[in-house]
C-alpha cells in the first residue's frame, strides 16, 4: 500500500499564523509533512482519510503546540574571543574608558576574530548556533563585521555557511563591513567605506558569501550618507540591504533604508513618525532587538504604537553578540518582547516566524501552510502564549522537524 | 588494586566559593569524590598520587568550569492551572480588574490547585522542577500557599517531597499558608490565620511536611502582627522562618524575621537601613529576586551597597511562580541579578551557591569543599563569569552530580 505523505501530526496546537485569527490557531489539528515540505493542515476532522492510511508515519502529540521553526533575523554569532571578563570588569566598577584601555570593547572581540583561524571561530560559534536550535530556531542571520579586513569577513561568512551546514539549519548570511572603523583606519574614514566598498562588498559577493548587506548608521558608527555608499553598491551588485537604525539617536537611518527597498530597518528606540510611515510605504519590516534594550538597561522604548498604527511588520530577534547581547534564546527574546516592550505574544510569536522571514526575504517558510518548508518546532506546552510566559528554561523544546526531518533538540 | 576515591575530575576551573579570591577559584584543578561526599579539592599538581591509581574512574574535563550544584532558594513551584492566558490578556490590554473579574489572579491558581489531584499537581510541576535542574540547580526550596486549606497545603508539600525523590534532588519545604486570605475567609481574616496558627501548620509539621515557615507579609498580604502570630508557633515546633518582605512597601519584616533568628528575608526592595542592621545582627540571608523585578516591571532596587557595607550575605533565587516570575532558569536568575541589580557575578554565583545554601540552613552543601555534599554542576564554559554573562540558552550545563552521581542533564 502507498501511503500519500511521509509523516502525518495528530492531536496538534497548530499555531499557522495564517490569517488574522489568534496565533492562526488550530486545536485538534493535523499536519502532514511530504518531501520536505508541508503537505496539508488543517483540523482534524477535516483530514481527508484514515489517518494511516494517509501517512507512513504518524505521531499523536497530545495538544502540543506546534509552531513554524523560528527565525533569527538579526544575529551576530561568529565571532572570537570572549568578553565575560569585561562583564565581570564592568560589574566591579570598572568604567567604560578604563576597559577601554584595558583593550576591551568591539575592539577586543575585532582582535581576537582576526587571530581566530576558520576551524578555531566555527569551534567557537557552534556552541551559539546549536543553542538557539535547541531552543526551536531553524533559521538564522548571521552578520560578518568583526573582521573589517577582507580575509577575516570572508572568514567570518564561510563559518557561518558552515554552520548551516553543519546543524542542518539555513543561514543567511549579511555582510556588515561598516560595523565599525577598524583602528587602522582611525584617521581615513573615507579610505576604508571606499575599502569595503569597492572591494570588500564586491569580491565577497564575487564568492557567493552575501546575502544581504547592512550596516551600522549612528553618530558612534557610520553617517548616513557613507551608509548610502554601501548601499548604492549592494543594490548595484542586486544585493538586498537592511540597517541598524535608530538605536542610539534618530538619523532617519530607517526613512534611507526604505528609500532603497531595504528588508529591514533594525533597534529603532529612536525611530520618528515619518521613518515609520517610509517603512510602512516600502514594506520594510521593524526588527526589535529586546536583549539589547534589556543589556544596556535602555529606557527609551521603540515606538510600538505607531507600527501598530501603520502597519508596519515587526519582528524580533536576539541580535545574539558579545557586547551588548549575548542573548542565546530567540523565544526569550520573544518573552522580552513583551515584557519589557508590552507586544503581545501573538506580535511577539509573528515576529519570530512570519516577520522574521519576510525580514529575510523569504516566502518559503514562517507560517504552517500548504506549500512551505517543513521546518516545523513541537513544543512542551499546550498555548502559544507560554512561549513567551514562561521565562527561561530549557526543557520547552520537545522536537524540531528541519526540511520534514525530526531532529532530537539534544541531538 | 584499590583505589581511594570513587572518581576524580581534573583539568578542572574549580569554582569553590571557598575563601575570598574572587569565586574561590583554582585553575587546573582537581576534585575527588568518594561515597557521595567530596574527598579532595586542589590544585591538580598538589594531588597526593598518580591520577589512576588515586580513583575508580578518572575524566578530564579540559578547562570547563565545576560548580557546586545550584541551589533555588526560593521557588513557588508546585501549582495547578495555567496563567499564560492571563499574561496574554494583560498584553491585549486587559487591567487588572478586567483580569480579576474573569477569574484571574493568585485566586485563579488557588482554585486550579485545589481542584487538582496529588497525581496530577505532580505531573504539571515535575517539568518545571526538571527545566530547573536541567540547568544545573540540585536543591530546592518549594512553598506551599497556593490551597490556603489543610487538605490542599499538605497536597502541595507531599508533591514537593515527590519531586525531590523523582529527580534524586534535595527538596527543602516550607509552609506559607499566610500567602493569601482564602476566599472563604474574606470577612474573617482573624479566623483565617488562626486556623493556619493552631491547626494547619502544627498538623503539617507534625506529618514531617514542613522544613520551614514563611509568610507574605505585606500591605496586600498580611500584618506583622499576623505574621507574628505564625512565627510564635513556628518558633513552638523548633522550625526556623523566612519572610517575604520589604516587596512593595516597608512594613519592617525584615527586622522582624531577625529578631526571630529568622534564615531568610526574601525580595527586599523597600528594606530600609535598620532592617538592614537587624540582618546583619541576626546573619539573616537577603534574598534577592530579580525575576519578579523584572517581570512587574518594578524601577525600586533594593539596597545592595547597604547590604555588602554590612556584610548582609546575599542570595538570588528563581522565585518561580505562575504570577509574577514565571522563570524557569535559576542560572538567568543571577545573570538578571547582576544585569538589573548590578551584582557582580561572584556575587550572583555565591548567590545561588554558598549564600543559598545559609538561606535554607544548609552547611553541608554550596562550596566545594572536603566533606561537602558531592552536588557538582559542569559547564560548558571556561570562566565562572560567564554563567552570567549568557543570557538563556539550553546547552550551558554540560554534566551535573547529584550526591556523587554523574547524570546526562537530559535524563
Ligand atoms: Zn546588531
Ligand atoms: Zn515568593
Amino acid at each position: 500500500m502507498t501511503t500519500r505523505w511521509d509523516h502525518l501530526l495528530l492531536d496538534a496546537t497548530l499555531a499557522t499564523f495564517v490569517g488574522d485569527a489568534p496565533y492562526g490557531l488550530i486545536r485538534q489539528g493535523a499536519l502532514a509533512l511530504h518531501q520536505g515540505r508541508i503537505a496539508w493542515v488543517g483540523a482534524r476532522e477535516e483530514l481527508p482519510g484514515e489517518a494511516a492510511a494517509l501517512a507512513a508515519r504518524v505521531d499523536y502529540l497530545n495538544g502540543a503546540v506546534v509552531t513554524p521553526g523560528l527565525i533569527d533575523c538579526h544575529t551576530h554569532l561568529v565571532f572570537g574571543g570572549d568578553r565575560s571578563h569585561e562583564f565581570d570588569l564592568r560589574l566591579n566598577g570598572a568604567s567604560y574608558e578604563e576597559i577601554a584601555r584595558a583593550g576591551g570593547g568591539i575592539v577586543s572581540t575585532v582582535r581576537a576574530t582576526r587571530e581566530a583561524s576558520e576551524d578555531v571561530l566555527f569551534e567557537q560559534s557552534l556552541p551559539r548556533a546549536h543553542a538557539l536550535l535547541a531552543d526551536g530556531v531553524t533559521t538564522i542571520e548571521i552578520k560578518s563585521g568583526y573582521g573589517l579586513d577582507t580575509a577575516t569577513e570572508r572568514r567570518m561568512l564561510r563559518v557561518a555557511r558552515r554552520l548551516g551546514k553543519a546543524l542542518g539549519i539555513t543561514v543567511r548570511t549579511t555582510f556588515l563591513g561598516l560595523h565599525a572603523l577598524p583602528p587602522e583606519f582611525r584617521d581615513d574614514r573615507d579610505a576604508y567605506v571606499a575599502l569595503v566598498c569597492d572591494r570588500m562588498l564586491p569580491e565577497l559577493a564575487e564568492e557567493g558569501l552575501v546575502d544581504a548587506v547592512d550596516a551600522f548608521c549612528e553618530g558612534i558608527g557610520f553617517t548616513p550618507a557613507e551608509t548610502r555608499r554601501v548601499f548604492d553598491r549592494a543594490t548595484q551588485l542586486g544585493l538586498p540591504v537592511k540597517l541598524h537604525a535608530e538605536q542610539l539617536s534618530d538619523l532617519d537611518g530607517a526613512a534611507l533604508t526604505a528609500s532603497y527597498g531595504g528588508l529591514s530597518a533594525d533597534h529603532l528606540e529612536y525611530l520618528s513618525d515619518s521613518g515609520i510611515r517610509a517603512m510602512a510605504a516600502a514594506g520594510t519590516v521593524a526588527v526589535l532587538l529586546p536583549g539589547a534594550y534589556y543589556a544596556l538597561r535602555e529606557t527609551k522604548l521603540p515606538p510600538i504604537a505607531g507600527l501598530r498604527e501603520h502597519h508596519v511588520p515587526i519582528a524580533v530577534a536576539t541580535d545574539c553578540n558579545p557586547g551588548t547581547s549575548p542573548l542565546l534564546s530567540l523565544r526569550l527574546a520573544a518573552s522580552m518582547a513583551c515584557t519589557l516592550f508590552r507586544l503581545t505574544p501573538e506580535e511577539a510569536l509573528r515576529g519570530v516566524t512570519v516577520n522574521a522571514a519576510k525580514a529575510l526575504g523569504f516566502t518559503d517558510r514562517g507560517t504552517l501552510a500548504e506549500g512551505q518548508r517543513a521546518d516545523l518546532a513541537v513544543w512542551n506546552v499546550r498555548e502559544p502564549a507560554e512561549l513567551c510566559y514562561w521565562i527561561g528554561g530549557s526543557h520547552a523544546l520537545r522536537d524540531i522537524f528541519l526540511g520534514g526531518e525530526l531532529l532530537s533538540p539534544d541531538s
